[in-house]
């Protein structure tokens, strides 16, 4: 083989990642000087690039130039402290190193003995965030349950509709799919929507009932309570019960324990989508907000928007773990081996859509040491205090309402390098705006 | 905020790089001293870590020694030059490049206007690779196809297999699907029966037609052929029928051309997967093995295999991306923007099962440019070349035979490392095993 092509070797690496650690530094350095939101039109990166990949190499320096020049207008900067979009997507130094260290050994961990501390630290550090959050003893990795980090919210849902799906077309035969029924608020992400199509759930047995601000955006138990007898009168079956803490929208909080009781008696699956605001539990004062977790099949939250993970770990946990394997186990040839043929292991490829696997419980476990649990939650608190702030700005101007209602403005705080004056500018920004508005 | 806790201060972010820089650089030069498979027992992590997240914070140094002595025995080393199991998982300094700079960004792209150069760059390499594979024009971004990074071939055939489902069903009426049979040798990988469950496809719909030695373990079009006319007449409904290039026991090759004309006469989704063989297809000595894929509906081959790209990095092109996107979209309320409502720009959130999704074009990009298509296919060429090394030390030793048939030992070819001498020693080891067996 041609000796100029090392793509492994040890030094090249050591150099090359340097150079890009100082690149990536500057990075964050000058992050505010950019706009937030990227200003280029569509196509624009087209013309900038040639029309087929390169036949001889290029240099490390080239391509550094080319992110410069070419990427970095075209990217919207989700780390910059004036980033108040969607919903926080933290990056953290801890949770980039894990994410170095992760492609660093680039195991697939599909199996136990793939890599078994990839399976073992995940298990860990899973067990180690429910006890944080007091989640009850069932989700644990000791007793029926456990912990599982998918990629996003929407593929932890659509496991966990799926699992609930087979349970249910076990019990009443497969001809039965087309009768089950599934219940969330109409606030409910649109990753449940979607999950139901891939389960191939009829879009017309998708109750997204309504919430209104006479509950602050909740779902109604009530509301609820109806719905099912009607179906039920008309012999369909619900299977799946959607509550969400932390609306995409409003932020909203679904009564936990009022619905977690209604699921039970209707032997419906609750899962509990706490995506967004979950990591806010994480403080005793907000705890609270997931009072009623105890009744849920499911929870889930995702570590990368609001706790300092980088970018994908949604953190799923079932208290029947066989009703997910159930669902999603699949046992060709080519991948027994003898710690799983003895059931002496944990598979995750049971408990997931993909074989393959990312070693993605390290980011996990480096936020967890590089910071300890009090910084974290400080973390948490900070933010809520800048919310705060803002709300405060908001209420001092008569020109503005706070409400969570239909036509309004969103502004969420939770970037790392967000501060005080971040929030305060921004505000101003809107106060101009508004100004200007209300000037014509 | 207690200012102890910076979590993307920039000078601490270079400083903390730099050393794991070195520590992931000194984990390569070593790599050859651990053993390849982890040695460990199950569970044997639990008693070295602590029961729950450490209160407060700890030194990256002593996390690092933790990698050290506890993660290392626990890893199985899929990037050592003695790694030949399963199939190769290349990472590469380009690739880890990538995977730093992703993860610096960590937007997250599911809309265009989330991240404009993830989409375009995400479109621009799929298409340089389309060229580089002399795929059909149909699959370019340029028509009514396109290319997608997914995670891993297993979401690759999914999404295909539901925009196909989803296209039988809106032909036929969505009672249907339990009617709707899927094509396939019995050595296609465990991800299509796995897409079935998902999709809810019947068990007993699921056609895996058994090739043999007599076809080299290829699917043969005449049992096809026959499979099909006994289902047709019975009014089941055939929808889908995946190829395989590159098979993961024995890199079987389906006909595809005779298997894509018959695909055609019954109106089924055509799917090609080469998630494992496809990158050899850039050389032009080898693009024969997919001649015939100017028939298929879908292409997928997995750069994480062998294309020095880490993993998750799984490329799928269609023909008609809007049959993906009628399965897979939804467009609530808080994910509008001008650019998606006026149509002008690619929304990949709707070409794949998750919501959110990293910058991963980056690595790509990176691996195209520091290598060069000349390098790449130099790289495919020498592991060709290693295996058969191997394979000639195999046929010199009367007592082993080289054949594709039930109990055999596998030999994959295709760490970044991998070298002749290792090849060498992987030999020693099997034919003193031998020595010692037929000693007995």
């Amino acid at each position: 083989m041609d000796n100029e092509l090392k793509p492994m070797d040890a030094e090249q690496l050591r150099e090359r990642a340097h150079k890009m650690v100082d690149f990536i530094a500057d990075y964050y350095k000058n992050i505010e000087d950019f706009p937030v939101l990227s200003q280029v039109e569509p196509g624009y990166l087209r013309n900038l690039l040639p029309e087929s990949a390169p036949h001889n190499p290029e240099s490390l320096q080239s391509v550094l130039d080319d992110v410069q020049k070419k990427i970095f207008p075209g990217v919207t900067h989700w780390q910059s402290p004036n980033y108040f979009a969607y919903y926080p997507s933290n990056s953290s130094i801890a949770g980039f190193l894990g994410e170095m260290l992760s492609a660093a050994f680039n195991v697939i961990g599909f199996s136990w003995v793939t890599s078994p501390a990839a399976t073992e630290l995940e298990m860990i550090v899973l067990d180690w965030l429910a006890k944080l959050l007091k989640l009850p003893d069932d989700f644990l990795s000791s007793g029926k349950g456990g912990g599982v980090i998918q990629g996003t919210a929407s593929e932890a849902v659509l496991v966990v509709l799926l699992a609930a799906r087979d349970r249910a077309l076990r019990r009443f035969g497969k001809d039965y799919l087309k009768k089950l029924v599934v219940y969330a608020s109409d606030q409910t992400h649109s990753a449940l929507q979607k999950a139901c199509q891939i389960g191939g759930i009829h879009p017309e047995n998708c109750r997204w009932l309504k919430a209104d601000i006479s509950t602050n955006y909740a779902l109604s138990p009530n509301v609820l309570s109806e719905e099912l007898s009607r179906d039920t009168a008309r012999g369909l079956i619900p299977f799946f019960l959607c509550a969400t803490v932390g609306t995409t929208s409003s932020t909203a909080v679904d009564p936990l324990p009022e619905l977690g009781s209604i699921a039970k008696r209707h032997e419906m699956w609750f899962h509990v989508d706490a995506a967004y605001a979950g990591s806010a539990c994480v403080c005793p004062e907000y705890r609270q907000y997931i009072d009623g977790v105890e009744e849920a099949d499911s929870f889930n939250m995702n570590l990368h928007k609001w706790f300092l993970t980088n970018f994908d770990c949604s953190v799923l946990w079932v208290k029947d773990r066989h009703a997910l394997i159930r669902s999603l186990s699949t046992n060709p040839e080519y991948l027994k081996n003898k710690a799983s043929e003895a059931e002496l292991v944990v598979d995750y490829k049971d408990w997931q859509i993909p074989l393959g696997r990312r070693f993605r419980s390290l980011k996990v476990w480096l936020v967890l040491r590089l910071y300890g649990t009090e910084n974290l939650q400080k973390y948490i608190r900070n933010h809520i205090r800048l919310a705060e702030r803002f709300e405060a700005l908001v209420r001092e101007d008569p020109r503005f309402e706070v409400l969570s209602g239909k036509y309004i403005l969103r502004f969420a705080v939770g970037a790392p390098l967000t501060e005080e004056k971040h929030i305060n500018s921004a505000w101003k920004l809107l106060q101009d705006a508004a100004s200007t508005l209300l000037a014509i």
